[in-house]
């Protein structure tokens, strides 16, 4: 297996938590995000729209986007199993992981990539250019707190979001509440459930790398 | 099982094909979004998050979101195996469905919730109200034709997206693509590869459900 990774970026991030926490070692390159290799040609080559990360399969498959990374890992490294262990498991991991994607992550993205000014004409990943929607930025900071409210609902009631277990979807989501910083925001005071789940996932050695 | 349908919109058209593809009849309730009827508190407790498609399991389980009922479904219900028969496939079956629904189902949604009248305070899905951005509409159509462009440029190599077969991939983008008309956008002129795939899924008897 070749791992193509960047080490400042969310997206890689969960999936270098998923290999972790699989026990798994591939081999590994950094892109750089900041220096712009993801957009040289030799990375394009490889993938050509632009995102990271990326897994080159013991068989050769070029795989791109977190989901289709875990779910071959899964299908090939089942333990632990990290998507679900019962059929009603399966639907909860993705499930919460899609949750996670549309409600956290993309608003994070959204306030992110339409304010800072080093992100000037990279409103969405990818070879292509799209200026920046202010509104947007604005936007995604509304919906960001509605996230930490979706995920303190659930989580007073469940100690990992989508299982009795540790999953993908906790790696999604502890990924992109700590990537929240970015954007200056946080757990909200009073969300207790959700800060001890988080300081859960902080304190596991997958985090950490 | 107990599948919340609506038979206007994309997403709930998703599963519907998915489950018909799998042969299974569940009963049904429809959930008129024109009418509002997924803002009503009777839907809300189902799922708050006020989103369609929805499936009670057969242990009782609510799943919202395609992925995770996709999920369940392929895990109870095997065959046909439309989430990949091998670790490499199951991989590209997730990466071509997050493909379809962030290069194409969320440029399709912004331009149509951006600038529909019918729309307004109706930018994004779910219990909140957000105002229209009119600068998405356009930036959504913009994205829509590069969509067009990633699926040409596959099928021009694979009969189906994520392998030699007819997968939940080809699902998400075929649904897709065809409701990409209340935009008015539709495949162009020269895409021949994405047309003769679209006309090989529209032919399929879970296109009419």
């Amino acid at each position: 297996m070749l791992f193509y990774d960047c080490s400042t970026a969310p997206s890689p991030r969960r999936a270098r938590m998923f290999i972790a926490e699989k026990g798994l070692d591939p081999e590994t390159r950094d892109i750089s995000i900041a220096e712009g290799q993801q957009l040289q040609p030799e990375f394009l080559a490889i993938n050509p729209r632009a995102t990271l990360p990326v897994l080159v399969t013991e068989d050769g498959t070029t795989l791109t986007e977190n989901l289709g990374i875990a779910a071959y890992l899964e299908a090939r490294h089942p333990e632990p199993p990290l998507m679900g262990r019962t059929a009603d498991e399966k639907g909860l991991v993705l499930m919460w992981t899609a949750i996670a994607e549309q409600q956290g992550g993309l608003p994070i993205a959204e306030a992110l990539r339409n304010s800072s000014p080093r992100m000037k004409s990279r409103a969405i990943p990818g070879p292509q250019n799209y200026e920046q929607i202010p509104e947007l930025a604005e936007r995604g900071k509304a919906r960001v707190a509605t996230f930490f409210d979706i995920l303190e609902e659930r989580l007073r009631d469940s100690p990992f979001l989508a299982a009795n277990h540790f999953t993908l979807a906790d790696i999604t989501a502890f990924v992109l509440v700590d990537f929240a910083r970015v954007i200056r925001m946080n757990i909200p005071d009073g969300h207790s459930a959700c800060r001890t789940w988080f300081d859960n996932i902080a304190a596991r050695p997958s985090a950490a790398r």
